[in-house]
């Protein structure tokens, strides 16, 4: 049998300076071989847009290897099986997985993540499959995994979250209402603030980028700040880290404001305030939750029906705009999870 | 009866700006009052120099308020008692308590650290009084609790400590010796290196003043860092940070190369490390273990008649040095535990 299917996809080029443009990326389209014995095609409905990728454009060893130059651009997908030759899936079975940015995936089905071969069935009845790119995907395990394992937050605490409406942001928000904390968060519009405190039910939201970020801080969190989640980095970081409590915990789970950079990292120059305050600071990669993303997928898709936890999810249209979509982050015109459809 | 004991001591005048001088610094010799019923008169034997002085020369609460102008400069201290009113304390007794700089302490016994009231009896048949004021004392417990309650170094595992030559680093490094890790001392010259390696155990101490750090830490520390212990802060702590392994702990003791900045801090630009090791940066103060002393002070007592704990102690005499002794720290003139003698 021949492939009469085309699979467009984008490979990484080259290595970007500051931010990725054109040139880094190359479009191609290619004859998409059919599955062998073992193996699923897959056609391709949604690509996850995510701050990380842009480290993963990068040389050199971070949590997890670079993309290789000439390779398809790693990413998050959801889409559904069109031929199958492997037991576990029928055609028409919608499954995750991080195939990358292209139309087609032909994936056998193991679970080795480092080889994008691992697949998850998810269940179209029990949620909409963007909602398995989002709170019950990566986004919602960073954020249950690090604000409950790592900012360990306790009724009554005050819990600040920057990159409040993102993906991640506005799962921890809501799972720290859950908690019985007060939640404030930090976004970089009105409009944003406004999501999060009327429809999300933050405690209150700051716009860093109106007036003085620190008195609006000392206001929204009169006694301090317990737990603080930082998705951004920079001048932000730094000035959270003027309004911690003794014994506050920072959950460092990125530094969006810091990717493109040209120049090196902004280190938090108030980072001494964690001796002051005996307070810790810690790093948090979602993979190593691998194990217990099923539980926690429980316990968020019960806080879903039960209305306590929503999200939205912003989709983008058309892989040619992969690129401009993906900057979308970087300058804040996401609204939520971020998403592009494919097909 | 009336006093014919006057007091010299000295008091804060003005608050520097960087390195601080002479005319931040009043000297004076005032009238020595009697104590009255409940009260002890101390005579000064021995004032601590320790870099966290340099911060409460500054205003603005850090972990303790700072020192207000015009008061005895807060020091920590060992003397005898010369007259007791007291019925805990003998004509005799050797104690330590932190009356500040100056030549007689009045002490009420009563525990209010803040007041600087508290003060301990010890046994100098156990140890010699420098000891209480070392190992025994705030650098010793700060190295004891900083080290196995923050750092939880396991056996096997590679620890490093800044300073290391310095009070509190010495016995950092032969606790984490103690307990059965790799360790290895980051220090700023020759000398100070040869005594961690030879006279502490360290297995290796890097000279950061010569050649490139990054390359003698990599060459010390082939697995990488599990526990790094920060006494300076500054360019070190970044470059630990590029050499940490998965789930390090960094405890932030202190930044002795930032403490006479005039410009900003600076921050780690390294610290998404954090991220990409899942690793933990967390600030110490001492005084936050103050009920367990006791029990610490024993245990390392033991070692230290086991032979397994040693420290040198560099005593230098006459308070009107008081100045240019304290900065004997941060010129990293000292070795080992810093005292002035003022008797």
């Amino acid at each position: 049998m021949s492939s009469l299917i085309s699979n467009t996809r984008i490979l990484l080029a080259s290595r970007p300076v500051g931010n990725p443009t054109p040139e880094n990326l190359t479009i191609e389209t290619v004859e998409q071989p059919n599955p062998e014995a073992g193996q699923v095609l897959v056609k391709t409905i949604y690509v996850s847009l995510d701050p990380a990728m842009r480290g993963w454009m990068n040389e050199g060893k971070s949590y997890i290897p670079p993309i290789q130059l000439g390779d398809v651009f790693r990413a998050g997908t959801a889409g559904q099986v069109i031929t199958s030759n492997h037991p576990d899936y029928a055609v028409g079975d919608y499954v995750t997985g991080s195939w990358g940015v292209q139309q087609f995936g032909l994936l056998t089905g193991v679970s080795d993540q480092a080889k994008g071969d691992d697949i998850r069935k998810v269940d179209t009845t029990i949620a909409p499959l963007e909602t398995y790119m989002a709170t019950l995907g990566m986004p919602g395990m960073t954020a249950y995994f690090g604000l409950l394992d790592t900012g360990q937050p306790q009724p009554g605490e005050t819990v600040v979250v920057s990159g409040a409406a993102g993906a991640v942001g506005s799962v921890v928000g809501q799972i720290a209402k859950i908690k019985g904390c007060r939640v404030v968060g930090i976004a970089g519009d009105q409009e944003k603030c406004d999501y999060c405190v009327n429809e999300l039910g933050f405690d209150a939201c700051v716009n860093y980028k109106t007036g003085d970020l620190r008195k609006a801080l000392k206001a929204a969190c009169p006694e301090g700040i317990d737990v603080y989640f930082d998705n951004v980095g920079g001048d932000i970081l730094d000035t959270v880290l003027t309004q911690i409590r003794r014994k506050a915990r920072i959950v460092i789970c990125g530094a969006i404001s810091q990717y493109n950079n040209t120049t090196p990292v902004k280190g938090p120059s108030n980072y001494l305030s964690l001796l002051t305050n005996r307070a810790r600071m810690e790093g948090i990669v979602v993979f190593d939750n691998a194990a217990n993303y099923g539980t926690a997928a429980r316990e968020m898709a019960d806080w879903i029906h039960e209305g306590k936890l929503g999200a939205r999810v912003q989709v983008e249209h058309g892989i040619d705009n992969f690129l401009s979509t993906l900057m979308m982050l970087f300058t804040g015109q996401n609204f939520g999870k971020l998403l592009l459809k494919v097909d």
